[in-house]
């Protein structure tokens, strides 16, 4: 199946430096006050797995995509860091360690941190609707912004996150647990590879594959870390583990017992791989970050 | 100069019967969880003015433009709402009133109320990003998509606001609520305008002077705001008068005195009414908002 020889650690490391370069150079000027740029820039540098911008340059090159779509895929990372700001606020889950760092509000305060946050996510916006960043379709932009902000809204994952908090405490339960998975998780990851995707003009049938594979790994990932909370070291998390059990989160162990849940997860990676057996050897990085995600949980 | 008898109160109360239409049927199927979408249309039918999405229209048709783009239009109305959401938290301004009624997270907690907010910021991208509501060229989509999220984003209203938060108690300082007003207020309403002006295919030199006449009426719609809350009724500002100064927000008159700021008001509109001379009768609702909005404060 592919290239034996893929070094996925040397590839991922290879994507991340070019998406953190993007990131340092994207601030200039200066955002004005200075403590919004630090706070920005906190968050935005904080060590992140930079798994949604690799995963959406995976899926474009998968797709034969030959650009650069650096920028369009950080602009994900964007997203995702704003939503982990807004996730880690008092009046959300309230936690005060993300990788091992003070959350942004502890550093900054809660209004900087709401406002960065937002900034955070406008920008995102902004980046994806500069054609200048490589040579893709405007329409195929276009695409990318309706599939993104789907995806993270109200039908996604801020409505996932709402389900979230309002479900805290209450009895474990299947279709729940399931709803906010799909929105609060997968369904951006899904976007990321999507979008790449699209920007490489890929066609419906390899754009539903895509899509297909997006699901099942975004839900896998979710379900690894829900079963990290309970099996992972401190230092494999950046908090104390237990966070979810003590906020009583609809988490997939609770619903489902652990061992049941890792072959829950285990099945949806074969789902993901199975999906993406038309495309060739260029699909060999998504084919690696999917087992990855799993091997992190045993 | 145009049409003498443009009845002013008619054209806002036929625009806004249009966009509120659209809020009321954007929001189908339901959003997840109930309480979520009950907290985004409390604050999308509180009663705004609409001024943003009117003026979008307004400067639409003033370029000739021919199109329905109610829906373009109400997505700046989305972020406009999520703006105030969010300026309203505890951590921010910590509003309990917003035209007369509790504020959104006065009803709906916290969390909802910054998740409604993170939520209608994106979704207005969404409907942007949709080329199905009218028949506009998908490049100047991407275009407006760009013009409003850097006039909404860190280097706009994200920007301002969090100078105007961290300026709260200091002395007053002309440059610091030039910017603050710039970015916070007169940005995203400059946006409205060209975004209508670039809807409609306009040139250039059209979208230069429309920019002017934004940022100029924008500029002039603060100031007359911070002079309301000096000496509006309860029942014009919907809250106490007075909460600038019990703030120490850093406002035009605490800077310039009462008289000279609305002096530089006026000056504001007399510069944008000059800036949109070259257009032709299509432009007078544009001409009578920017007399309308100075005349608040008389």
């Amino acid at each position: 199946m592919g290239i034996n020889n893929f070094d996925l650690k040397r590839y991922i490391s290879e994507k991340k430096v070019k998406i953190e370069e993007f990131i340092n150079s994207y601030f200039n000027p200066s955002i004005t006050p200075p403590i919004l740029h630090e706070s920005v820039l906190y968050s935005l540098t904080a060590g992140g797995k930079r798994l949604r911008p690799i995963l959406c340059i995976s899926s474009y090159e998968a797709c034969g995509g030959k650009e650069d779509i650096t920028a369009y895929a950080t602009a994900i990372e964007f997203i995702h860091t704003y939503s982990l700001i807004h996730d880690d606020l008092p009046a959300m889950d309230n936690d005060d360690l993300r990788r091992g760092k003070p959350t942004n509000h502890k550093v900054f305060g809660e209004a900087i941190a709401i406002l960065a946050g937002d900034g955070l996510l406008t920008e995102a916006f902004r980046i994806l609707s500069n054609p200048k960043y490589a040579d893709v379709k405007p329409i195929n932009l276009l695409r990318v912004i309706s599939e993104i902000s789907y995806s993270a809204g109200l039908y996604g994952m801020v409505g996932g996150q709402a389900y979230d908090l309002i479900s805290e405490g209450k009895e474990p339960n299947k279709e729940v647990v399931e709803f906010i998975h799909l929105n609060k998780t997968a369904k951006l990851i899904s976007a990321s590879v999507k979008s790449g995707a699209i920007l490489a003009d890929a066609n419906d049938e390899q754009i539903k594959r895509i899509e297909t594979y997006g699901l099942s790994i975004g839900l896998a990932f979710q379900i690894v870390d829900d079963i990290l909370d309970i099996e992972g070291t401190t230092e494999q998390l950046g908090k104390p583990k237990g966070s979810d059990e003590k906020k009583g989160k609809m988490t997939y162990p609770r619903v489902y017992g652990i061992e049941n849940s890792r072959e829950k997860a285990k099945e949806l990676i074969d789902h993901a791989l199975k999906a993406i057996e038309i495309f060739d050897q260029k699909a060999e990085p998504l084919r690696e970050i999917a087992k990855y995600i799993v091997k992190r949980s045993s």
